[in-house]
């Protein structure tokens, strides 16, 4: 059975997504981006960019599932409401293409790809580059991010096969 | 001129609408409710139906300018990363409708309304009756708030036309 499962980064100023697709226990890569939008215009048509963009990427790629990262803590909480305001409008995204959607903290992810909940980001993008069988890592961080979040997806349903 | 302005009071479980009618300085209330979302259900699915109730409300009452209450500060990240999400949907749909988005403090709103920034609820209930002419206080909370934010709009619209 093939399935084709979008990872998201979330972000307002930039949003990685990546399409891997699932066979068996074989993750190749479909598709990985970044979309960018400008600090210069406001919120409204920042997050419109955002959705017509995945929703053209949705429409090329078709991934039935979604997954995507959690905002765990923040810092500072004006950039955890931004970037929250970006992850409503990918979240609604994914009901209204009724995909199922799945939400992983980083911590989850950092765990799941490298066993260590602190990685690096040139170590995720390491993991990621082995898991996907890339010749080169995923660049930018955004990216890789996004193709993590898809991955360890990729092995929750894996399990959730297995489990009867 | 005729303009009709819908008032945001964004949340997740419960996300108050009211859209006023501007005639010259008489404004006079066309529609107010609260939109309510189950937290038995997952994100996606309630920011889907915040979506698709306040696109019919759009719909129906056809207004032109959209005022939504800003996240200030909040005591609660967790919370105000999920009300941001559905600030996130509204402010899409403001954009796809072609509206004129103003974003407003709680304290610019209050401010406004009553003189007084830490004015109680039950003032700006009172301050939202008499500006729309009402013969009782607009009830629950959530709705005058959203009114009081179409109120304020409607006044910075005025204001802009006075300055030449």
């Amino acid at each position: 059975m093939t399935t084709r499962i979008l990872g998201i980064d979330p972000g307002t100023g930039r949003l990685g997504f990546g399409v891997i697709e699932v066979i068996g226990r074989k993750s190749t890569l479909v598709s990985a981006g970044v979309i960018t939008t400008s600090k210069d215009d406001p919120h409204e048509v920042r997050l419109e960019i955002i959705y017509n963009d995945l929703s053209l990427i949705i429409d090329e790629c078709k991934p039935s599932i979604m997954s995507i990262e959690k905002l765990f803590f923040a810092q500072n909480v004006t950039t955890a409401m931004t970037v929250s305001q970006a992850r409503g409008v990918v979240l609604l995204l994914g009901a209204q293409r009724n995909m199922k959607v799945l939400e992983f903290t980083p911590l989850q992810i950092k765990q799941s790809l490298t066993g260590y909940g602190r990685a690096e980001k040139r170590q995720i993008q390491e993991m990621v580059r082995l898991h996907l069988g890339l010749k080169e890592n995923p660049e930018p961080d955004d990216c890789a991010d996004a193709l993590a979040a898809a991955i360890l997806a990729a092995t929750h349903l894996e399990n959730e096969l297995l489990t009867p």
